[in-house]
């Protein structure tokens, strides 16, 4: 399949008058061919419009032909085959295997909500029966199911070319809850989101879907990104991004006539406590695996662990020095976009430059474009609460670790942070206590803990969530990966006392669809 | 009980030193003592802290607890006898019956509340269990709960000064989610806030609650609401009132340095369609029944039905000279204030002035103070979808008939609306085909939508959505009524690989709580 550097508005290919955007491939500098023209607010006009024109018909389609529209998604992926690959590689400079991974738990997503979609749950089924005879007042019959908001803007994401970006997270939970998409794609890999978009417009036209319910656009995030947000007839949008990029989002959206809501998912430090007998007991060991979920992809991920908590002592420094050792031979990676290699490259001198940080090791160096070099920096609990630049996040291989006078200081530190997407806590039996008391500040911190392991590697599941309160993101009712990643695009409508004949579907007598239900207050 | 006009800031009476308010009594404009005494920033500040020690330790209480604490409120509200009813009756010129209805219903709604606690289907325990062979990467144990958000701040409602004040279906979804709860009550009813909180600030004592769970503030929504809405350790805000007050909120809430939600019941005219079949079949008694339901409790209701929508035709008039006929026989009825008679004198005013309107027929007048003369309106389709004005909320007893050239109109008028409450269809049999075209519309517009009914009336169970787009709710993922009002002061959090020992009762193994979990993707 060819890229042709034209946008994907329905079922035509349009292209842009608007700015050119050229990717760069990031370990070389070099631009890469075609040019993609950017979009201008006419496309954004067309995309919308025929995202409209599509709702209704396809927020009814049945489960199941839903379901085999995103299975179709995920097998059109695939078979763009090896084309798919090595544009996305050329575009990121993330390695093969890794690319190969991302495509294929892009795939298990899409076919994650093809069985959410079968299964029904999110569709909050309740029924409370009539009650004609109750007095003072007899009761109506009352039938609840959610429906989809209406068309949903996605930002691809930088750092997911694949599992984030065109066919990613959101779009496949928007289009499982009967949303159409429009995505903006991301400037640093517009060639993948083409190739992507072209399996998504094949699938919508096998499947026979309304052409409206996907379009992908170019442009920038502050026009094209904008006036989509700004657009009346989109109803809601998911992002992955740069803090200052989704508060612009949420901005926008609050400003509107009709506020929409917005799913940012962007800052995250994701804090690791090192409790005290885990760090006798293991220092060595965890200072080893520490390094190698700080340094998997040059840490270009939301929950890269940035912040390290443990008290001043042997142990720690028996950590410190495992640490110091391992990022000895971490290699250099190129990084996705030379400006997040100039953002990473700003926060590490900054680190450097601060008078109350320490400097405790670093990975290799390189001549070559764009590589991150990895950093583990140090300060005390007491700079650390006196100095709000070290809670920003540097996105990429750099983290840095607070001494603490005591366990107790822990919670002073875990209550100085704002919202995160992750909290982990390496703890041993003898801990249990400590972590006990630091585990409610954690809880209204972050969206996920996790006990003896690493915050990177986030699982495709149901008990998921990537999600947390601001600036985690933007909503902390949320999930952005995951089951429930379904409940964003949703909202729940009330039906009383209509006849079968009018009543949908998922409410009717007998329960067709066979969904789990709540039926006068029971599940059944 | 005396009425001293304090506040309430966790197990303290406090005397405001900011502005004094009086309730009036509408029926006669008479002033009623004692003095209320507004609080400073020092009483919101007070109050949020409060909430906020209490929130780690309230939010955990196990749900035995929770619920008696709520049955508690309920009994303590009862327990206030005759006091409560005659100082409302007096705050709000609202007849007995409906003071004692009222009650009612806010007792069942602390109950049913009680009920969600004890089954908690609302923390959406989801278990995905670890699977340590699994290939190339073994999974971790993930499990999800959901959490409270923290302290919400409830803006206490004129329309209901019992069902949705003090200890209304904000307050008691909040408590029930585990978030404390801190009132700005409505100055309308001061007196009867001041009973009502000290009914839950004696449950709370009674049921060992940490004080801080509940707090009662006097003062303006401009000052004290504002500041309650800004302070950091304040999380959500529940509020029913106008879309002016309303959207204030949004706006301050959006605009924190950590945004938070806001769930506000606003502006809702509630269209009313109604079919040619039913129309022709029944046209006398649906004006008859239209009439009953526009003009109780003097039309102060949000599903109050401000808009008809009709063929123009003979079975129209028919309606319209049943309506007509019906009005003559009702008797004015005292508004809750001053301002709210004022409002609907000038939204009936503009109405009476328009051009493009006539009046149809109109209820008894009266010279006493704020008494509410029904009044109905009609236009044409073609005027209505000319004029926004006429788009706007008139709260209280008008409504205005939208004379339609054909059925097909219908669908005009529905997608000219802004965001509703609520959309009902009067129908029959043969109007199956026309309805089930408006039907999409209707669901992309409205919260609820009903058949053969009217609006007014709203049953607090778990099918009930009392919401709906923008401006009727500021958030249409959400409703204020019914067990599902329970969502929107949670948010989910995940826990992967915790040891059993720390782990929340709602996660453990063995289920102790005896919850409904999605294990493994599946119901249980």
């Amino acid at each position: 399949m060819d890229i042709t550097g034209s946008m994907l508005i329905g079922s035509q290919s349009v292209t842009g008058t608007s700015k050119t955007i050229y990717a760069i491939n990031p370990a070389t500098n070099e631009r890469l061919s075609p040019a993609f023209h950017g979009g201008t607010q006419a496309d954004v006009n067309a995309a919308a419009e025929l995202a409209w024109a599509a709702f209704d018909a396809y927020r009814e389609t049945a489960p199941e032909q839903r379901a085999q529209f995103l299975e179709c998604i995920a097998d059109e992926i695939l078979a763009l085959g090896d084309t798919l690959v090595q544009r996305a590689m050329a575009e990121s400079g993330l390695p093969q295997a890794r690319i190969e991974g991302e495509r294929g738990r892009t795939m298990g997503q899409l076919k994650l909500f093809a069985n959410v979609v079968r299964t029904g749950n999110y569709l909050d089924v309740r029924i409370d029966p009539a009650m004609p005879d109750r007095a003072p007042l007899p009761r109506n019959d009352l039938r609840l199911r959610t429906i989809a908001l209406g068309p949903v803007a996605v930002f691809g994401a930088s750092n997911f070319p694949l599992a984030f970006s065109v066919a990613g997270g959101d779009t496949a939970s928007a289009l499982a809850a009967g949303c159409p998409v429009v995505v903006k794609a991301h400037s640093a890999h517009p060639g993948t989101s083409e190739l992507v978009g072209k399996a998504i417009q094949t699938a919508v036209k096998k499947s026979g879907m309304p052409e409206g319910v996907f379009s992908l656009l170019f442009g920038s995030g502050r026009e094209v990104g904008a006036e989509l947000v700004k657009h009346p007839l989109i109803k809601a949008v998911g992002f992955t991004g740069s803090r200052s990029g989704g508060t612009a989002l949420m901005n926008i959206a609050a400003n509107r006539p009709e506020p929409i809501p917005v799913y940012a998912e962007m800052s995250s430090i994701n804090p690791v406590f090192l409790m005290p007998a885990a760090l006798k007991a293991r220092g060595e060991a965890l200072g080893k695996g520490f390094v190698g979920s700080l340094t998997m992809g040059a840490g270009q991920f939301c929950t890269n662990p940035g912040l390290v908590i443990a008290v001043d002592s042997p142990e720690l420094d028996g950590f410190l020095v495992a640490a110091q050792a391992a990022l000895k031979d971490v290699t250099t990676q190129t990084m996705l976009t030379p400006g997040i290699f100039q953002a990473y490259s700003g926060g590490v001198d900054a680190l450097k430059n601060n008078a109350n940080v320490e400097q405790v090791g670093e990975g290799q160096g390189s001549a070559n474009p764009n590589q991150c070099q990895a950093g583990l920096f140090s300060t005390t609990a007491a700079q650390f609460l006196a100095d709000d630049s070290l809670t920003e996040e540097v996105f990429g291989a750099s983290s840095l670790v607070i001494k603490c006078n005591d366990v107790a200081e822990f919670i002073k530190v875990a209550e100085h942070l704002e919202g995160q997407l992750t909290a982990t806590i390496q703890l041993d039996e003898a801990d249990y206590g400590d972590a006990a008391q630091l585990l409610p500040t954690l809880e209204r911190k972050a969206g996920r803990i996790l006990c003896n392991g690493f915050p990177t590697g986030v699982e495709v599941c149901h008990a998921m969530v990537h999600g947390g309160p601001f600036p985690a993101t933007s909503d902390s009712r949320s999930t952005s990966v995951g089951s429930a990643a379904i409940n964003r695009f949703i909202r729940p409508v009330s039906y009383q006392d209509l006849p079968q004949a009018l009543l949908p579907e998922a409410l009717k007598d007998g329960n067709p669809l066979k969904l789990r239900r709540l039926m006068d207050g029971k599940s059944e």
